[in-house]
């Protein structure tokens, strides 16, 4: 049965996986290139021609990026700048967020992040992919979009608020399932962090959804690798692939509370510099021209661009001294001597080199004593002679400077000083770029600053146990490979402990965040100290800050409701009297239809308790919303008559995907209100049809929840936040409305004031 | 603040935690040491004696464990028997089920599933793990036993429904944590099949939880390690772990979505069977004494040790002919033929052979072509001469079994014929079994029915794929090793997604199964197909059967309310007074002791809407419940008078863990309704105390949800499964009590005949 009754909803799903698990192919196919284009032409420069011209071209090609990615936000779509995120989050909460849906701003969102990505700023893809795949869920299942026109009279009937924002729900899944390439992470990010409320079938429809959005784009990405390699079909999906996979001790827990706790604080100071950075940049550009925005992260690309080249001019050439290929247990050296481990190159990630040439040589035969060379492929590699510690981590791409600090048997690739540079760097750079006027991305940058401050944490435990004397068999003490007891101590294995813990830190996630680590690393036996480390950070954040996407959404005055409640009580013992707003404005079920304008001009409210007078007295039958009924006094000034006046329920419910409509409507309203005739002149305009009377009975919500004055206010904030309500009428013992509580009433500061009315028994909350 | 507020919540959960984690560790160990027992004495006695001395130590050794195991369920706490997933899922759903929470059903639980494991039957630990765990979380937080007489007195605040609910929640996680080492599975495991309704903060307090099971029980398996081996710390927790990675390749769906139609068909079989025999037990053993039912497992055991020693007689010896060594790319061969590869052995699997010494040698020096013998510890490996494909699945525990079948590069180490007798003969020893009276699980049957469905599917591809030509370079066709491109197509992997997809089928869980999955078999990469055949083969199972569990609780009659209601048309078009029971015993907030234990005597109903008369009528104030009402009873006739009459609410609360206690409760409550005096005889038994008159209000509970008649079904079921109501009243518009719901009257088919009499407009419904 469900399945017939509902095989048109598991068929928009797949419709939204395909077209979500293309747009991140896309996504991450134009990133690519452009991020090749730069490191590739830079490094060409750099090696066969003067340093100046490297530099310049370097720039001029990053500027140019960066101005096209403002320049589309600040002139096109402002909705589209910032990670998007919070802005989905909230408006799954209940916020009304106007044009975040728009395909306008998925247009912008999509070329914005590809230059600011590809530009080489410090930011990441896959935020913004969030917001586009909840754009795609929000557009293919509507079914049609007023800017282009198009209305495809297909799947009417999910024009309705609550399917629409399971797709959108759905679809910001996906965003995160192809981002990681994580279907099961994708699922339970909306689960812990987006979505309001939640249900069992949405969950499985979810689930096939973010599965057929990972298949599309793997497939996608299985088909390019088929152009240069002739194979197709193989999916190579994981993204920071963990090669050498490593039992877990239980000492490792030791350290991996320490990086919770370390990365809890940074995580702390991070969300502070970016609130701070967030609320001075709206002081700043507040009644200035839009275009000074873009100044912004043009100065921040000349900046970084330019300190990315000279800070690796400080750090020597650090030769090259050993190799020790992955799943061998024997380094290969180039002079022979196995005692001098020091500096170890992985297959997978390319060193930038001091010799800007040695880079391309091959492995000589001599260095392969039994001529076997490990593993396939493992002939391949090439070996620089020497490198730049700095210059490896800043000269890549975000994603790859992860999988370095990633990489694991590499214990001493980089020193102290390196990291430490690159993370100060990475961290301020981060955390002013999240939020100009770009459309970015904080992911990437915080996996990494989590990694770089893991890697420290590693450094200094390799050294401890060196000092003890562990080491491998042959190998000199601090160099541990996997069949040592101690090869646990791995500063690449703490990197990845410490890109989760710093994530748990700034965005307060645990489940979801364990399972994206475990996906995106395909190492499962880490999983323990992972959490053990997320949940740590999480209890340090929380002890100072609100999660990030919080306290961006205080900023932006969007009145949020965590799923649970922040109060210094227990509310079981407050009553919902308290928080009520009273008196309440109420209709009638028949009324004038110019007493109902009158009642739309003086109040600002979104729900206006309907009541039914009785020989008791008024009673409340139903709700009716404040949208509804501005439909309908636009359609009766259209039709010049409340004869008759029917209004479908699809029509009712309609949302305007497009700007320029959202704005006719708002005039048109607008116009209905002040009593002036529509703009169009045709349009009757009689003052007698204010005088007809307006039968509210068919638009009235009776299944709208109301509750006693006795009420707790923990029963009733479950209420809003499992149900997803907007309003609850509040009524006495003969069911006469008392009072109104919204969302509004129920912010963390409110909570508090009525906790404390209630416990001086004070008055109650007043309008 | 939230820190502050919770921190001996955190404590508790890091209790029950570690608790948990012992528990699982031992159960773990002693099962281990038992099937230890059995099979290498037999092994030994088959080897050095006559085969009917194996058989006859073999069978004898079982039969003894399998009476004790189900002598004590029997004897001691038939609450004990089965599995007891379903009867947890259905407390926590709401349901009333008496004893399971008591400490004599956790010691009969622990001693019965060890004995029944160990004893070869084709069951496994985890089940029980599940509800052991959620006892020890009821236990510990509920501070108090009353069969050992201890009232610690700590954690009084733990002492209401909602937090023992909580902490049952978590105790249940914990156990799925721990018997499959994925703690990440374990909390998904309840948030998608046991637990009615979620809270964030309670999600983040069950990851810690499971997080510390598994900690606790991975270090106590490590020290157990350290005795053998004097390496301490070393997590060796991934279960069923897959050392051969694979990529992934688009084709693989395919055969994956093959498995899941094929797993999902047998799933219905094996529940529809299952629920069968369930239902004939039930017939059966009504009114005969409760010693017969031990029978039933004694000769099951009988049938299972006897046949699964006389089958693998039909099966010839197979001789081992080459060997690959995991992480190797050349086959090892005894005679050096490379070209006729076609049994390979590998070193997690131990092979029970046919030559019955061959097992104990060693690899000869000629078998390792250039000294260097692969990875660390291949040098080891212990390979038979020939060995037995039936005797090789048969003849181990069944996780042993369920190793050999996920195992990689094992192309054709079963053959069709071994594969289909073994699964054919665990799919109905497994059906038969379940449900009698042992304690007993069913996911290590279920994995391995699904394993050898899959291997087959696996075989198949292998065939069609050979008669392609297609090869690894050097080896026959049909043999495909990681380099090559062919490498998806192994038998081993399919296994894997086989044994998801069946119990995709039978339990109907996809996410948290997903992740189970990945976390005990250590494959990320697998998960695309993984999640596809769980989909296909729930989709499959849903068009047929309600899932086992479902099943089982309505074989036992329990009202079981499922997330999602089960209905033909939207429930949004039918009123809420289609379903709710009327007239309704109403009390009064002052009322005549006697008048109260008249009510509570002539009706059975567990909720009473109390009413305030009015000028207007008598309008709904609250609700009270049965189980208050008669401890006040109690208490009133303890103390001979009402005034004063005092219950702390903690104690109105307090629910007995002991069987005795709720017995002896259940004795006074019955005297005191039926007009007796309470068996101690210096209580006074006053007749006109039944005159005094007692005030409910302190015990009304006037947070009750109460809705219009208009309210919709689907939003009632919403608030009954989200906020775990067992109550709601319905009002008319003047608040005057009009009905009652409960969750019998959402159940499956009340919904149905509530439909049909809405469409018909015909009667409401009636008492």
């Amino acid at each position: 049965q469900p399945w017939g009754r509902y095989w048109d909803r598991w068929l928009m799903m797949a419709l939204i996986g395909v077209a979500v698990g293309l747009v991140g192919y896309f996504l991450h196919l134009s990133v690519h290139i452009l991020a090749a284009i730069k490191y590739h032409g830079t490094r060409w420069l750099l090696s066969h021609t003067h340093v100046i011209v490297g530099w310049v071209f370097n720039i001029t090609f990053s500027l140019a990026l960066v101005y096209a990615s403002t320049w589309l936000v600040v002139n096109i779509a402002p909705e589209a700048g910032g990670a998007g995120v919070a802005e989905v989050t909230a408006y799954l909460n209940g916020c009304f967020m106007p044009k975040i849906l728009n395909i306008r701003t998925f247009a912008v969102k999509f070329l914005s992040a590809a230059t600011a990505v590809g530009s080489g700023l410090p930011v990441g893809p896959e935020g913004p992919m969030i917001h586009m795949g909840a754009i795609v869920g929000a557009g293919l299942s509507q079914g049609h979009s007023t800017t282009l026109g198009i209305d495809s009279g297909l799947f009417r009937r999910f024009q309705n608020p609550k399917d629409k924002r399971d797709f959108v729900t759905a679809g910001a899944a996906m965003g995160v399932a192809v981002a990681f390439s994580a279907p099961i992470g994708g699922l339970l990010f909306v689960l812990e962090e987006i979505a309001s409320f939640w249900q069992q079938s949405l969950g499985w429809q979810i689930f096939f959804a973010c599965m057929m959005a990972v298949l599309t784009s793997d497939t996608m990405r299985s088909m390019q690798a088929a152009i240069g390699e002739g194979q197709f079909g193989m999916f190579d999906s994981v993204f920071f692939e963990v090669k050498t996979q490593l039992t877990t001790h239980v000492l490792m827990v030791v350290p991996a509370a320490a990086i919770g706790i370390i990365c809890g604080i940074c995580a702390i100071i991070f969300t502070l510099i970016n609130l701070k950075v967030a609320r001075a940049r709206q002081e700043f550009f507040k009644g200035r021209p839009a275009k000074w925005r873009m100044a912004e992260p043009c100065a921040l690309i000349v900046i970084f661009v330019t300190l990315g080249m000279i800070l690796p001019l400080f750090f020597p050439c650090t030769p090259t001294q050993c190799v020790i290929i992955q799943g061998e247990t024997k380094p290969l050296c180039p002079e022979g001597t196995p005692q001098d481990i020091k500096r170890i190159v992985e297959d997978s990630t390319e060193l930038y080199t001091c010799s800007r040439t040695a880079h391309d040589s091959e492995i000589p035969p001599e260095w392969d004593p039994d001529g076997k060379g490990g593993g396939s492929g493992s002939k391949n590699i090439s070996v620089p002679k020497a490198y730049n510690e700095l210059a490896t981590l800043m000269s890549v791409p975000g994603e790859d400077a992860i999988r370095h600090l990633f990489s694991r048997g590499t214990h001493r690739e980089f020193g102290y000083a390196a990291i430490i540079v690159m993370l100060i760097f990475y961290f301020l750079g981060a955390a002013w770029t999240a939020g100009s006027a770009i459309s970015s991305g904080v992911f990437v940058p915080m996996l990494l600053i989590g990694a770089c401050i893991g890697r420290l944490v590693g450094l200094v435990v390799v050294d401890i146990a060196a000092a003890h004397g562990a080491g491998s068999q042959g190998a000199p003490p601090g160099v541990f490979l996997p069949p040592s007891p101690w090869a646990w101590i791995d500063p690449g294995a703490f990197a990845l402990i410490g890109a989760g813990a710093f994530m748990g830190g700034v965005t307060r996630m645990t489940l979801a965040l364990a399972v994206i680590i475990m996906e995106m690393s395909n190492d499962v036996r880490i999983l323990l100290p992972v959490m053990v480390a997320i949940m740590i950070a999480k209890f340090v954040a929380d002890a100072a800050t609100h999660s990030l996407y919080h306290g961006l959404l205080e900023v932006k005055c969007v009145p949020f409701l965590p799923k649970d409640p922040h109060s210094t009580i227990s509310l079981d013992l407050v009553e919902v009297r308290y928080v009520m707003a009273a008196p309440v404005v109420t209709l009638r079920e028949q009324m004038r239809l110019g007493d109902v304008r009158d009642v739309l001009r003086k109040t600002r409210h979104n729900g206006f308790p309907v009541v039914r007078d009785t020989p008791q007295g008024g009673v409340c039958v139903g709700l009716v919303v404040r949208d509804h009924l501005m439909k309908l006094l636009v359609e009766a000034v259209k039709r010049g008559t409340c004869q008759h006046l029917e209004v479908p329920f699809s029509d009712l419910n309609r949302q305007f995907v497009d700007a320029s409509a959202l704005e006719s409507e708002a005039a048109q309203q607008m116009a209905v209100l002040e009593g002036r005739p529509l703009t169009p002149a045709h349009f009757p305009n009689d003052p007698s049809l204010w005088d007809e009377p307006l039968d509210l009975t068919p638009y009235i919500n009776t299944s709208a929840v109301r509750v006693p004055e006795s009420f707790t206010l923990e029963r009733a904030y479950i209420l809003f936040s499992t149900m997803g309500l907007r309003h609850l009428v509040v009524v006495d013992e003969h069911n006469r409305v008392r009072g109104m509580v919204t969302r509004k009433d129920l912010l963390g500061y409110k909570l508090d004031e009525a906790v404390k009315r209630s416990r001086s028994g004070g008055p109650l909350a007043s309008q």
